[in-house]
């Protein structure tokens, strides 16, 4: 972008593109870190491939980018120790990370038998599939001394409370680092992220990881969850509601994270069975909306405004108190939704669907999430039929453009 | 089909599809079993619907038909004690499995608000996306003495026996019935067993179910599996091969089972840590194939014959003995694979990836199968990087024509 400035340094760095680029390709998986270690700036976004997202920018993609279909969520812990080794792993990933959005194979294959190839190759044949690769960092990570990052975490950056309704599971919590990549096909989206831990291994390892899908209507619409509501109605998408919500301006937090933003993760298991039991009304009074259409009760278009104060007749609210919108509503804040349905089987102990929902939301002040949450307390009707079992908090790195790389202003005296 | 005659007492009965179709609808979730009971006959498929594949037919779809890229396989037990009770459950199932197929749902929805909706409905709005759904049945629902169906049981249908690498998780095998549902799109197949299963509530149980995908390549070749190497090359297609290696003829199985086949089930966890720090020679010689043509190693395609006996300039063997396909072919039997990838996270004990193949085949003999796996035996250079962790065995019922029911030879006095 235009407000980029690239250094004398950098373009010399630039100019040597042609000579790494080969340097890979020979030298085999062992020597991928290596090979790509300080060559950020030789990969540019491939803007001729098809269903393809740029990954240069302002901003990162997958956050105010279309929802694909297909997610794979990875959470990991770092055993590196100084914050020289973290930036170099945020440096080696950032050309991987272009070369998989543009649907290539992080390194040549091939190229000697007796080594591991660079790439694990199973996207071969497949095209970008409109991936996009979200990179955050955790509050653990700025806990740990050795870093020397304890004055660059925000304030904001902390484990969520507990909530009333919450029975999580640690080993779906937390983590140092969040790779989220989203994509139309399911197997380009675990690529992605089985090929930045493998550059990075002995670096980080896989603390948690969750798949997760969305189904996108024939007509274009809002997809729907698996309770059969539509998910994400009401939304920001225009530029500067954005802004509102989701990016951090300057000033509004630590420096580096200026154009980023707050991923929160919930791992919101949906009791498939005790749902498909209850009356349509119960079910939609327990929204807020009518399920076909998606509209407010009592209103006729998903999109139509809601307004919670509306009543019938009688003067009784339209839309009950304790429903989920209701009560969403209240909290008068606004975050960006971007969940994923999940389907992982069933719950052994139960015999249940182990299903639901991967919730993902981004905003600029994980307050807003709180604050939310909050107001959905004890009271929200959906509480009977979904029980919390992950959650964490992520800062999204701003975006990068190209010449720099992954975080590059955590790692600087900003 | 030209073969099926309509008896008089079946075309009395599809003659009052109209008034039971509409009985459907008024009578909410709980009277889906009785509306539906005995009117197996009275849903057609609907051959104009997009992305829409027959129900009826000589033999079940998604055996022979081409894979999908979604799969949602199911293993259920059933808590029914009579022959009689399990006929109407899939005299039940039967109209609503040509629904589902069709892309319709289960009844009409927002009839009566008062009560649960007769389909779950998140799949509103999404087409029938290839939808097939598979039915079989396991050992175990022969074993069932109330059933009186002993003297059904062919001998072939039983519990696969103990393979020497076998790391089998109980939790994960066997089942009365499965239902595998594949589709182009994953809500689409997990909405047809959840609502298959719903309107089966009280009569049977999730056993076990796992997901599973395939990436299409865009050239529209052979799909790869996680360990980048195409799954599925050698595969019976034409009438006469599926013949010899699928179907059931007349007279080589219990006459109920005309027209079906055998499916065998393995969840088979890959160990993509240690395949990913293989040579690609080494991954190439575990398989005796090129990974990136797919070709025999030693030929230039793909679908080159594989000999192998054939050797290099030093009377070496190109394809090393202990090779899955060295060994696989020795056993000199044939079956029809339809396998799926699956990546559920991570198991907690190793911090590993669960990901691995759904393995599915189909052949007229379950002893082809077995025969192969120990072909393979202990010698099998693949076993470093597998262990197989669910196993199961169904006889799958024959195709139904209009104007019968799933398994209808199975209650019949054949």
């Amino acid at each position: 972008m235009s407000d980029q400035k690239i250094t004398r340094r950098k373009m010399l760095k630039l100019s040597g593109m042609t000579i790494a680029g080969v340097a890979i390709g020979a030298s085999g998986f062992g020597g991928v870190a290596k090979a790509l270690g300080y060559d950020f700036m030789q990969v540019d976004d491939n803007t001729s491939t098809k269903n393809k997202i740029n990954f240069y920018g302002r901003y990162q993609s997958g956050i105010s980018t279309p929802v694909q279909k297909h997610v794979y969520f990875a959470s990991l812990d770092t055993s590196l120790s100084t914050k020289e080794e973290l930036q170099k792993l945020f440096q080696m990933w950032t050309p991987l990370a272009v070369r998989l959005t543009n649907g290539e194979p992080i390194g040549d294959s091939s190229s000697n038998a007796y080594v591991p190839t660079v790439d694990t190759g199973e996207s071969m044949n497949l095209d970008a599939s409109n991936l996009t690769l979200t990179f955050g960092v955790g509050p653990s990570l700025f806990d740990k001394a050795s870093f020397g990052l304890t004055s660059k975490k925000p304030s904001e950056l902390k484990d969520l409370p507990h909530f009333p309704k919450d029975q999580l599971d640690a080993a779906l919590c937390g983590g140092d680092i969040c790779i989220q990549a989203c994509a139309d096909d399911p197997q380009v989206a675990f690529h992605a992220v089985r090929n930045l831990i493998r550059a990075a291994s002995g670096k980080v390892t896989l603390k948690w990881a969750q798949t997760g899908f969305n189904s996108m209507p024939k007509d274009g619409g809002t997809p729907r969850n698996l309770f059969a509501f539509k998910d994400g109605t009401v939304n920001p998408s225009k530029s500067e509601e954005l802004k509102q919500t989701v990016w951090i301006g300057n000033g509004e937090s630590k420096g580096w994270l200026t154009n980023g933003t707050y991923l929160i993760f919930r791992r919101i298991q949906m009791h498939l069975e005790t749902w498909d039991r209850t009356s349509l009304k119960g079910q939609e009074e327990t929204f807020g909306r009518h399920r076909d259409s998606g509209a407010p009760i009592g209103m006729k278009n998903e999109f139509d405004q809601v307004d919670i104060t509306s009543t019938d007749a009688n003067g009784k609210l339209l839309i009950p108190e304790n429903s989920h919108i209701s009560l969403a509503k209240k909290a008068k804040r606004s975050i960006l939704r971007r969940a994923f349905s999940y389907s992982s089987g069933i719950v052994e102990s139960t015999g249940n669907y182990d299903a639901g929902l991967m919730f993902i939301s981004f905003q600029k002040d994980p307050q807003a999430f709180i604050d939310i949450q909050n107001s959905l307390g004890r009271v929200d009707r959906l509480n009977e039929y979904i029980t919390h079992r992950g959650s964490a908090i992520f800062a999204c790195l701003p975006g990068v453009e190209k010449g720099s790389y992954l975080g590059e202003n955590l790692f600087s005296t900003l």
